[in-house]
């Protein structure tokens, strides 16, 4: 089955906000065999969503329309489906008793805009929506499936979830496909490709390989198409692991795992704490590793120390050492790494200080030098880096990079 | 000047990535009086990238294609246009000179696929890429520009700062755009509509307004067309000052300024030093404050208080408020904020305590249950708030209504 995204909204076309919610369709249809063809993003406008509904309607079998949806005024997309469907709105007695309760749970008083959200074409079957207002709705024309559903990410997710997915499932006709992705790090790009050109040229025909490079890391992508996702697994798997006796060094996860994961994980393996102590990262290292659930059991916690006198109160980094290094030194990176390991009562402990940017950078250290420190059990380490002049991005790589550094001592423990 | 973006790339349709250069690029475009007419991600594919570059062409002054060039095998890009503009890949000296530099730099071999990356269609003009090795490519047919550029965000950036604007303002046959976004807390999406309805409807023709609604806020954004932008400005700028009159207490920033940058602001102006002490947040919080540049002048730092264990050693909450109220309630979130503040010396101090999920919660304190602390020099608030079971989504919720709660102590200050 060939599905078609189009994202409905302005502020998408004028780059005020970043269009999410594609992604995690893409990836749950994917996920279902539903192969996503196009991604299209249009203007709130009667014709231009016509016009794209017309032509994806040529290549797809199922068009997923998202946003355009809401109580106010610039809701066109429920117009532009009934001139499309030939049908008028309606009066949806069910949508508007869910509107009401909504409402009266959150003691608010209703007016028209809200009563015209129960207003819906005709033609549709319309797609109870727990979570919001606004209901999703089900179209049929010719071969094609049309279905639209509010913008707001938490309620479009809900009504895949289910509504659409449960639906699609009884259809059946979906073909299987499945991605898996081996992430790698320590060799550029084309390196890479030099080292698994062999294994990459003998790779069966129905795998696709596709190199995913970042700044941080190469991420290898295995898409295997055909008709038993069980007999696909075992496909891909077998490949991978002829990858791994060529770049054991390299590969450090798969999918989507993140390094907040990673390192999770492998703490939790081997039943060790972290805590850790961050300048230049702000608070992102401690944000990555709770962003993972569970991750209580073996976080003890972490201190941002902005400022000098924090580094010396919290983390009993010495007067001396800070004057005599500076903040940006692995002296005082390796101070911080062993005071909050001490205070905190871990196991390891990551340290980070640096000049995030944009400014604060001197000729001797230019904005985009960090000091990274891994305190463990057995030693200290610590390295630096230079990254580039981009603060947001500076941040980033910091976290990653102590991670990384943190993951390959944990491996070694 | 009408624009079309297409994305090339698998990683996007199975929703691997999520696609932030169409956002980026829409948004610079736009500042430039470049209108984006749509945005389409296709797969890396020849007869797909030819489909939708011959749609576009039909409609757009303008297509800017991103992404598939690489050095490795999944590079398609380049055939297409080749195809497309019926030309072939030639040797281009200059760029193999610089791929040969890159490599030097870094002291890396070349090897083939590096060569490869210095063939390029012979029908284009090169666009120098200073910060990777894929350069830009410029091609003209009939009466529309189609530029190709490399995906990784960076090098696209780079490309459309130094090669592709400043070619298209020598153009000169941009429209004016104008937009503004008011961004509001504290009413929803329709009884905001209500409020605002008479001066919607007066509004000026050339000015449209949507309504940009997430769950912590209600975004209002005013886009003018015109022929001057000096006075599109003024004019927008008119219409906001009349909105202030009408919902003075609701509107808390403008544009894509963030409460980090918000509570920033009010912080320096005021002179106030600020200090966080966080348990569900996990570090986010902090992460927002010094994602800021220049937050060091005002932030002194904080306390990621993972375990009871830190929240005692390093905060000073006592054993008994744990015992008798729980790491969960009001009594412990103010002593962790009156601690932070104390033991930092700063003048404000926010806290928070809950549990983000998605296991932990009980009947009477269930998953999302947030408390939230602001201590000042004045007084110490404290509020309990229940988001959702979502893990991610409570940890933003919860960061980002900590910092509308300390705006308003801060406004009050």
């Amino acid at each position: 089955m060939k599905a078609e995204i189009i994202t409905i909204g302005d502020e998408i076309l004028i780059g005020q906000i970043v269009d999410t919610n594609s992604a995690w369709i893409a990836e749950q249809f994917n996920l279902n065999g539903i192969e996503i063809y196009q991604i299209t993003s249009v203007h709130d406008d009667t014709e231009h969503i016509a016009e794209a509904m017309q032509i994806a309607e040529k290549k797809a079998d199922l068009v997923i329309l998202t946003g355009g949806l809401g109580p106010t005024k610039d809701d066109i997309t429920k117009h532009a489906l009934c001139d499309y469907f030939n049908t008028k709105l309606v009066f949806h007695e069910q949508t508007f008793e869910n509107i009401k309760n909504r409402f009266k749970n959150r003691n608010i008083d209703l007016n028209k805009l809200n009563r015209d959200q129960a207003m819906l074409p005709g033609a549709c079957t319309v797609l109870t929506n727990k979570v919001g207002s606004a209901p999703g709705m089900w179209f049929e024309k010719n071969d094609t499936i049309f279905v639209s559903v509010p913008g707001v990410p938490f309620e479009m997710k809900y009504l895949v979830e289910n509504e659409i997915l449960p639906r699609l499932r009884t259809n059946g006709k979906a073909k299987a496909i499945f991605h898996k992705t081996v992430q790698t790090q320590g060799l550029p790009e084309s390196m890479l490709a030099e080292k698994i050109e062999n294994w990459e040229t003998s790779l069966p025909e129905n795998i696709k390989l596709a190199y995913l490079p970042n700044p941080m890391s190469v991420r290898l992508r295995l898409s295997a198409i055909g008709t038993d996702l069980e007999e696909l697994k075992r496909l891909v798997g077998g490949e991978i692991e002829k990858l791994k006796q060529l770049i054991p060094d390299y590969i450090f996860g798969y999918d989507n795992e993140t390094l907040g994961e990673i390192t999770g994980r492998l703490l939790r393996e081997k039943g060790l704490t972290l805590a850790v102590a961050e300048s230049c990262t702000g608070g992102y290292i401690s944000h990555l590793i709770t962003s993972v659930p569970g991750s209580s059991e073996y976080f003890r916690g972490g201190v941002t120390a902005y400022s000098n006198e924090v580094k010396k109160s919290l983390l009993g980094v010495s007067e001396l050492t800070l004057q005599n290094y500076g903040a940006v030194s692995s002296e005082v990176v390796r101070e911080m790494a062993l005071g909050v390991r001490k205070k905190l009562g871990a196991d390891f402990a990551v340290a980070t200080s640096g000049i995030a940017g944009p400014t604060g950078g001197t000729e001797e250290k230019p904005v985009g030098t960090v000091w990274i420190a891994i305190a463990g059990p057995e030693n200290t380490i610590t390295e630096k880096f230079i990254f580039g002049d981009n603060r947001e991005r500076n941040i980033i790589r910091s976290s990653q990079t102590a991670l990384q550094l943190l993951r390959r001592q944990l491996m070694a423990v």
